[in-house]
């Protein structure tokens, strides 16, 4: 099948408004006056984000939600995305099948739909790109430049425990019971990120950003937007019971430095209570640093980096 | 230099309006009321569109344009752009200043800015995304379903230089002074899509396509899309000298099917004049066919294929 036939059968029949049943040289998103159009990109990479053996379903479902993430921390409810495939020439339909399964799934549960893209063959890794378009009321996106001294430091979710999971992945030795091992293995494959949250997290949050690269990484991203330090207190910091059996006394570091979770790190009043835990404060002076029992912890490579 | 350095020192200074310096999560296109948003992606990888000895700015500049021309084969004037890479690990420093300065010169000459993208490392070939954003006055975009019965079909530019360009790479023989092969190859690795063309097309053409898979299937998209029989008269296909040189008494053929043009082919009524050839008509019936001294052509791949 060329990419004609790809495009025709798996990915036609997920073409929302403005896709021209994908039939077209472009897609066409009208102007919603009143509205900002947020937009993000990312790439997933087999062998980085995701393996071979992942059902396709699944890396479908985690290319779309690593962009989903960056919408709902910017406070935008998704409404569309492009397709940038790159696959191998060992592609089968069985795996296209899935993967359009995975696209449709997330598809209903998240209200969006696919407005174009283009598919490719690769002799290398198959790499996927994602650009997602979300919508917020005129100058209402959350940004990472605005977190103030006395601001209190929130996180969505439980932090690390895809880092739990691609551990795992990588034959590190542990002692879990199976549905432990899964529920880890499950937040590698598929992040959970708090993508109805956005309208609420717009009413509340100074600044925002999307934990990828890391949770003090990625605070660090707002400390030096904004100007101010950030310190996460670390006995406040969300663990997962299975991440605790996993790491043990190394939870915390580990936690912190793994990157992938796709949940939501922002800066609000202190004191506000939600889908949320309190982490930490927002002080005068630069970067994010972590306190464990009230010490500052030297932390040498706080988050992923690709090169 | 990490993803975090590269961002920094060769991209940010290339975003504009709403790209917030590369340093949030996401990029913001405020409304433009009475406008149409139109988004067209293509990507561009290493041993399939260029050659890893290209020049990187080069490489840059095709990566924007072979997105520009669908913008422009829509009616729409450009705007911005996303940049999705996936860089080999063997990419210098020198290269990343040369592939920032293409696009740079690129965006002072079509009046584009960069809006994000993201960056990642491969152990596959070097892959560059492009998404490219434009505008349109509302329900004025060009569609290829338009072409009407009794339109003639034309052409910008000359078609099939860059196959040339890309045969003369791949050591078919030759007998080229310099210059024409020179030519040639350039316009393998710089196409010229007709961006300013976008808005007098806007207001001429029924159903228009631009043309990268090649001249005769790109027309049978407008074809299927329109429910007509378009006919291209081979003697009217425009050709350069260099290409006539190059491949004698197969030039048509090869033109036609070469592809990689990013010229745009369109329908209207006939008889106009403008900076354009025209090269054919628009009959009852379906699929595009070649016709050589007024007898159909049988074309057996007339396109490109990643599979």
């Amino acid at each position: 099948m060329d990419e004609f036939g790809i495009i025709a059968t798996y990915f036609a029949p997920l073409a929302g408004e403005g896709a021209f049943g994908l039939k077209d040289d472009a897609a066409l998103l009208p102007a919603r006056p009143g509205q900002d159009l947020i937009i993000t990109t990312d790439t997933v990479t087999e062998g980085v984000d995701f393996f071979a053996f992942d059902p396709s379903a699944d890396i479908a479902r985690k290319a779309l939600r690593v962009n989903l993430s960056d919408l709902a921390a910017k406070g935008a409810v998704p409404a569309h995305y492009l397709l940038n495939l790159s696959l191998p020439h060992t592609i089968t339909p069985d795996w296209l099948a899935g993967f359009a399964d995975g696209l449709a799934q997330d598809q209903r549960e998240f209200g969006i739909s696919l407005l174009g893209g283009d598919t490719g063959a690769t002799d290398g890794p198959l790499s996927i790109a994602v650009t997602a378009f979300g919508f917020v009321p005129q100058g209402r996106m959350i940004r990472r430049n605005g977190a103030k001294v006395g601001d209190a430091v929130y996180v969505t979710g439980t932090i690390g425990d895809s880092g739990g999971g691609l551990a795992i992945f990588k034959r590190e030795k542990h002692s879990l019971n199976d549905a432990d091992r899964d529920t880890l293995i499950a937040r590698y494959r598929v992040p959970q990120p708090p993508v109805a949250f956005a309208e609420q997290l717009r009413a509340i949050a100074h600044a925002s950003v999307d934990i990828s690269d890391g949770l003090i990484a990625d605070l660090g991203h707002i400390a030096s937007a904004s100007g101010v330090h950030i310190a996460v207190i670390g006995e406040r910091v969300p663990l997962s019971a299975p991440l605790r059996t996993l790491w043990g006394d190394e939870v915390l570091l580990r936690a912190v430095t793994a990157g992938d979770d796709y949940q939501i790190a922002f800066t609000a009043p202190p004191g506000l209570r939600g889908p949320f835990s309190e982490i930490g404060v927002v002080e005068q002076g630069s970067v994010a640093t972590l306190l464990v029992r009230g010490k500052e912890f030297l932390i040498k490579k706080p988050g992923y980096r690709h090169f």
